[in-house]
């Protein structure tokens, strides 16, 4: 077999044969493809298209391109949940806790940040200590112990995706159904998962802008789920603005610290009991929605949740007292107000515009090797459907140089839509497949 | 301007602008550009294709990619002849001193053959001691002394094109009607060009398959020479088999020497006649195509063009005693014939199979990297409306290995079809663009 053929297969738009994009996944990985000819097939995917068996082919070879984790003897039914990307992010520190707490055991592999959405990896490490790096033994002693572990990919975990997605990022092909159904799929295989709740972002801060495109990236990736045995749902949630109030990696650990104290915005609580509810469906926990809410709301109220996000800290050596004592976590050194030029009602906040900011001080990174800090961000105190007056703080923003903190004020400001006339709340969870 | 926007707005199916085109020319050639990100334009390029402006921007970046050489002064209204690639193809090696014999003065540059197709400076560089590197001041004496130089493309003539071809060849991107007639009249136009007659080969053996897609291609050419000033005409010729009867490098030498006496196959002839006669209107020698093919005829038979070929390889170094006693070229060890195994007429002698074999033989390059031996090669006896018997000798393998030779015996048998029916000799000229 050639890879020529293969890519002129696929140039002419033609279906790969299982056996092509074992070939090809399989040199990529090991370096006999190179760069420039994977480049060349990407474009093409990206053009012309997969069909169902392909983008099915694609994500095996990628999940059989590593490890192949086998958590069926610790948490035989686990429910991994993954989420397409957003700006200010925080539902995994939240949600999952929780789930462990009403018993659902919980393995939890989680990327750091690139680009303008955040990484759960890099949240963590807000929290001095805290490991996310643990080995599979110590991960499966951590569930067996407490339930929970949530650790950072293994960088052995479909190392071919891993490729892809970088080449993919610098060639202007991130934006294809087929391949982001299959490397986010490839990554969930590889874990383990038995069941797999996927957030499925959808506006102008992820990846899908619209719902129909969101809807039809859910479709393809629960027939990849149905291919490889695993139970998939998607719910598709709302990134047109942030997630909750805050964007930067400790302010974030201190809203979801307070979220499982009880103290939450709208949306967060009802992304948070959505997805609760049916993971406990997927577990087996019990069919009724509503009996499940009540149980999260049950496990939050009694201090329960919060509790076992102590534990988990503790277990993989985070020092327990920053999140007992919020205060402990450091402050930028310039906490600047954002104030309204005008009065009226938010419009619209754009999630992408305060992703952006967000980079640009140092919360987030364009480039792999970036480093952050994880002091640094902003705080939305308004947000769309809100009514504000002129002169009134919208925002803050967190930053470690005054002019950073400066240009962040102005596109902070930018961010927001502010029009004499009233809208509606957005609604959050937009659809359920 | 961001390459990955450039390369998004070809995936979408967009026109590129000047400026964009030049950005990815300039920024590929001097290396910021990465393969990858090159191959993935290409790759979109070749599935979207281009506008007829966009491939006049993309040949002039290319152009100027390196140096432009300007005849103006040794030769003001010269003809270029260039071949879009044949088996057997020494047409340059006959063409051009009957032509600078009559008082066209010839530059022509020639590359080295790739793949099945041969090369022309492969072929000069069968008689010991020619030097196809020669600087232009050199060139420009010689022109002035005895009206011609065939010499090698320079390296510093349009060498986006060069990095373009190479990739292009590894990424399953060569048969693009944009990206091989920007190839071919990029270096055309650098090389300073007024007239321009171009050999479109079509069949098998040649980039374009079919009369329709030779047509179209050269449709492109010439509306890329329009917008550059200069003069083009297309010339679409047969390619199902090899031309003349030699296949390999002093073999071709041979037959060229041969046919400048006089002594030339029925193709040959017809081929030399049309594009002589073509080029002499061009250089505003005589509007008579007849009387132009008289003059040519002439210049034959009265000795002038072998000649004029003489004076050419004394002139660039070459031993002229091979030239006048042609049994001096070496010999290649293994001579053996192939006898058809049946009786019957030639339907088809394949130019694609006889190029593969030859190249098989050493007489040919699939990598750049590859070295030649000048002494092998095919002389096919036989071709295409031949009557033979059964056990009659069709051809010759001539090899340096036994085993090479064997196996050349049974693929240039397979190369020919023979049937129990009647067919015309095939016709050499197609269409006159």
């Amino acid at each position: 077999m050639s890879i020529i053929d293969v890519i002129e297969k696929k140039k002419e738009g033609n279906e790969l044969s299982k056996e092509e994009i074992e070939f090809f996944i399989n040199g990529y990985n090991n370096g006999e493809i190179t760069d420039y000819q994977a480049a060349a097939l990407i474009m093409a995917i990206c053009i012309k298209g997969m069909t169902v068996d392909e983008i099915s082919d694609l994500t095996m070879a990628m999940a059989n391109s590593g490890e192949m984790l086998d958590l069926s003897d610790i948490a035989p039914n686990t429910v991994d949940k993954h989420s397409t990307g957003g700006i200010g992010d925080k539902i995994t520190l939240i949600l999952m806790p929780i789930v462990a707490s009403i018993g659902i055991p919980i393995v939890k592999m989680s990327g750091r940040g690139l680009g303008i959405t955040g990484g759960t990896v890099d949240k963590l490490q807000a929290i001095p200590g805290y490991k996310t790096d643990i080995d599979i033994d110590e991960v499966k002693n951590n569930v067996e112990d407490i339930g929970i572990a949530l650790i950072s990919q293994s960088s052995n975990l479909a190392p071919a995706d891993k490729k892809m997605y970088a080449l993919r990022d610098t060639i202007g092909c991130v934006d294809s159904v087929p391949l982001i159904a299959s490397s986010i799929m490839s990554k969930k295989i590889a874990s383990g998962a038995k069941n797999i709740i996927l957030d499925v972002t959808c506006g102008k801060g992820a990846f899908m802008d619209t719902k129909t495109d969101a809807k039809n990236l859910s479709k393809v990736m629960k027939n990849i789920g149905k291919k490889a045995g695993r139970n998939v749902m998607c719910i598709l949630t709302n990134m047109n603005e942030p997630v909750g109030y805050s964007v930067g990696n400790s302010l974030e650990v201190v809203e979801a610290v307070k979220a499982l104290k009880g103290e939450m915005t709208e949306d967060v609580r009802e992304i948070i009991l959505t997805f609760g509810s049916y993971m406990l469906k997927m577990a087996g926990l019990g069919d009724d929605l509503e009996e499940n809410e009540k149980r999260i709301l049950k496990e939050i109220e009694s201090g329960k949740a919060y509790k076992k996000f102590v534990e988990l800290v503790g277990k993989q050596g985070g020092d327990i007292s920053y999140v007992e004592n919020l205060e402990k976590f450091e402050k930028a050194p310039f906490i600047v107000p954002v104030k309204s030029e005008n009065s009226g009602y938010i419009t619209d906040l754009s999630a992408e515009l305060i992703g952006r900011v967000s980079v640009d001080l140092g919360a987030g990174r364009m480039k792999k090797e970036d480093g952050i800090d994880h002091r640094v961000g902003i705080i939305v105190c308004k947000k769309t459907g809100d009514k504000v007056s002129k002169d009134e703080i919208i925002a803050y923003v967190h930053a470690n140089d005054s002019k950073k903190a400066e240009d962040a004020v102005l596109k902070v400001r930018n961010a927001y839509t502010i029009l004499d006339k009233k809208v509606k709340k957005p609604s959050v969870i937009l659809d359920v497949l």
